[in-house]
């Protein structure tokens, strides 16, 4: 077995890992980060871990209330021209802690005397030395260059900070329970795999989403582009009324991420506009009816807040990712021109 | 003529037009928008005026030295959850200024009695109703699907403000002097235009860019697809590396913009991973050997500084596009699928 479907299916231990030993842990960092003169967050990473930043800009919006940006590192070291950081907490993300854009960003932030997080897989990196506070992932090594479970641990890591920070022992309960859920996900989407048979010789296609999950998009039309080299494009099915839907038509897929609650009447209006375009619909939703509709469904397991949906949604893209660049005859453990360190500055 | 062709020619005039009206009004905007208890922006936008916030993100960050934020409207509507905006100036760019999610926004920037500015081709619109302050575009009537001279004089008052809210006049100068470069621009891109019919094939592609033309990118990628509905995709030269490079193939071109300046050695670094894969080079640069290495050269007229090369850098792409459109055989002024004024929530 390829070592992404190996970690793939390691998730479940991973993510338990990472909540049994850092709950304690995380309630103390938050209360250091996000002091009295914090008034928003400033997000700096790079690939899959910009799409952690996105569920955490959603989760720390709806729940914690505060604004997240999200740094441009080019700002500091490519025109030496930091902003001032006046009123934010900074927290760097990268599963390798290696890419010294991300560390330039924590050194100016501590120069600046603001408060820094690291959330990172290598306790020993550059970033963690870097940073007031460390959240280790737990995931254990992760030898493929695609990220599974450190994505998934990373936006556990987000759902713990925003849960202790709020104070609501309730979440925390809720994300204990999420590991059971997530091992029922993959058993369940990868008995089901051979649904996804049908777009063998797909060529490119969209991923659509939003609120909680747009990163989501973001991360599973990564994971299918960097496995397949298939070019899928992720869109908050809002933005794409303005302009990208011409993109949209018949052989081009739209992956449409649809759980229950907020969002699903939004993303029933993006399926009308993606069907006027002749695009077939792959549905990731515990709404029955919704997944009725698709031409390919690809169902949630049940009774996952909507909060922690991320946590479920992405596995049905990670499996789809797999499976189409098993078709295509890819050599899913080492994708061209992609290293699983990635130093840029 | 086509509508997109016409106002793409009218884009110098409108600009100018633009810089004559609001110079003063400008700087009154800015100095009531950054008080004192001001340290972010938070920029809330759809479509080509979210490429236009880019623009912004990169300009006042590295000479305003504010870090900007870019708002998440279904926060506001669809999970009814605002975060709390203490320490933000807020402003929305929108041409028609009717878009109900870009007017949440800002009504709740008011609420919270956080300063607001609406940038808006109408200033009766209800964005502009909703605002301390309204900077007209002056872009007169756009009839174009596709956003041309209000995504240039929108990218203008960006540059117009952040120029006045430093308070230096040598920078408002080389603005005023840029709508001839703009001309001059036009002229020669439309005169070599025929060097895009070896694209007419083209299925797919990307746009690479950094710092301040990472909008660019992003505004080009959008214009293409729009028109033509070819999936052109923009990335930043660094975040290419970390992932989505896996979608370069021959037969997928990648469009580098490329200004002397500050970016320029990343963007040769760029050059050469889009190389190792295959893909065909589109240069838009002012770099004789940039420009003499790419299999197309698309030159940028002379002697604009890289702060304002968004103004120059962006019209080869709308030629592009009109071109590879137009090749194509689509109805440019009604591409399938799209309205001028699209209402989200």
């Amino acid at each position: 077995m390829s070592w992404v479907e190996t970690e793939l299916r390691e998730q479940p231990v991973a993510l338990d890992r990472f909540l049994a030993a850092e709950t304690a842990h995380a309630t103390e960092i938050a209360s250091g980060l996000v002091r009295a003169d914090v008034h928003y967050l400033l997000i700096v990473s790079r690939g899959s871990s910009s799409n952690v930043a996105r569920y955490l800009q959603y989760l720390f919006g709806t729940v914690n209330r505060l604004t997240v940006a999200f740094a441009t590192p080019s700002l500091y070291t490519v025109y030496d021209a930091p902003p001032e950081l006046e009123g934010a907490a900074v927290i760097g993300i990268s599963q390798s802690g290696a890419s010294p854009d991300v560390v330039a960003v924590l050194d100016e932030a501590r120069r600046q005397r603001r408060p820094t997080l690291a959330i990172t897989n290598d306790s020993r990196s550059p970033l963690a030395q870097a940073a007031d506070w460390v959240l280790p992932l737990h995931a254990g090594e992760e030898r493929a260059v695609a990220a599974t479970k450190t994505y998934l641990n990373s936006i556990a890591a987000v759902a713990l900070l925003s849960s202790v920070a709020v104070g609501d022992p309730e979440r925390v309960s809720a994300l204990r329970a999420v590991p059971a859920a997530v091992a029922a996900q993959i058993d369940q989407t990868l008995a089901t795999a051979d649904r996804l048979d049908r777009y063998r010789d797909v060529e490119s296609g969209s991923v659509v989403a939003r609120g909680v999950n747009y990163g989501t998009a973001f991360e599973i039309a990564l994971k299918i582009r960097e496995l397949s080299g298939a070019p899928f494009e992720a869109f908050s099915s809002a933005d794409l009324l303005h302009g990208p839907i011409a993109a949209l038509k018949p052989g081009r897929p739209a992956i449409v991420i649809a759980p229950r609650g907020r969002t699903l009447t939004s993303m029933r209006a993006a399926v009308d506009k993606v069907r006027e375009r002749g695009s077939e619909v792959i549905a990731i939703s515990d709404d029955a009816d919704f997944l009725a509709d698709a031409e390919t469904a690809l169902p949630l397991v049940p009774n996952v807040p909507e909060w922690l949906s991320p946590l479920l949604t992405v596995v049905p893209g990670q499996v789809a990712a797999v499976r189409l660049a098993t078709l295509l005859g890819t050599d899913i453990d080492s994708p061209k021109g992609l290293t699983k360190i990635t130093r840029t500055r």
